[in-house]
């Protein structure tokens, strides 16, 4: 709880700080960037003595449940179903993803507050 | 421990996309703002049960015991002992006894790799 408090009031500190020194439209590509690259170490740190997964489906399910509920532990809540506070989550999602040979745009919508949906399009090489 | 990542790599993060962004003489005081702010309200949550703390001692013992464990779990290790990655934690003792109404000045020093000294200078009003 401390930990998970650390991190929620450090990311509130960043977007704050973003909003207040970076061009608006910049900030949300910044936030996403970070929570790329968040989420590339991060899924390197959890599966690294995991064995490899069978497929994209394997994929998806661990970054849905044991990623996902090892790194917010709860749902999303309200205060932060905007798109300021969407975009390092959408970047943590890519980034592990990535890290898991899996390249995707992600987006986030929210339709009934408090959830928020997140999309993922999976980029497919030629 | 995933939380603990997700503070860790998100605060790498933001040293990395200051560096890069601010004035170097200012990355300093920003992140130690930061961490101000974050102390500030980790020391409020932390202690909106509690009872009244007796005295100044109590609430350094508070600091330096429950406050420090339960943010960090362990000790600063090596790769952060800079003064890049020191702002922070000063700003956050700094935040949490501002909280408790003791204003101060905290400063780090590194001696002996890995351990580092924080040290803190009350301000008592005239």
């Amino acid at each position: 709880m401390a930990d998970e408090a650390l991190f929620e009031f450090l990311h509130m500190e960043v977007v704050s700080y973003l909003f207040k020194t970076a061009d608006e439209e910049k900030c949300i590509p910044i936030l996403e960037n970070m929570g790329y690259r968040v989420g590339h170490s991060l899924a390197e740190r959890f599966t690294k003595d995991s064995s490899r997964f069978k497929d994209e489906l394997d994929i998806m399910k661990f970054i849905c449940k044991d990623f996902w509920t090892s790194v917010y532990k709860k749902q999303v809540d309200n205060l932060r179903t905007n798109h300021q506070y969407l975009a390092f989550p959408c970047g943590l999602i890519r980034g592990a993803l990535a890290n898991l040979g899996i390249s995707c745009i992600v987006t986030a919508e929210v339709q009934n507050m408090p959830a928020c949906k997140f999309q993922i399009m999976i980029q497919r090489s030629q």
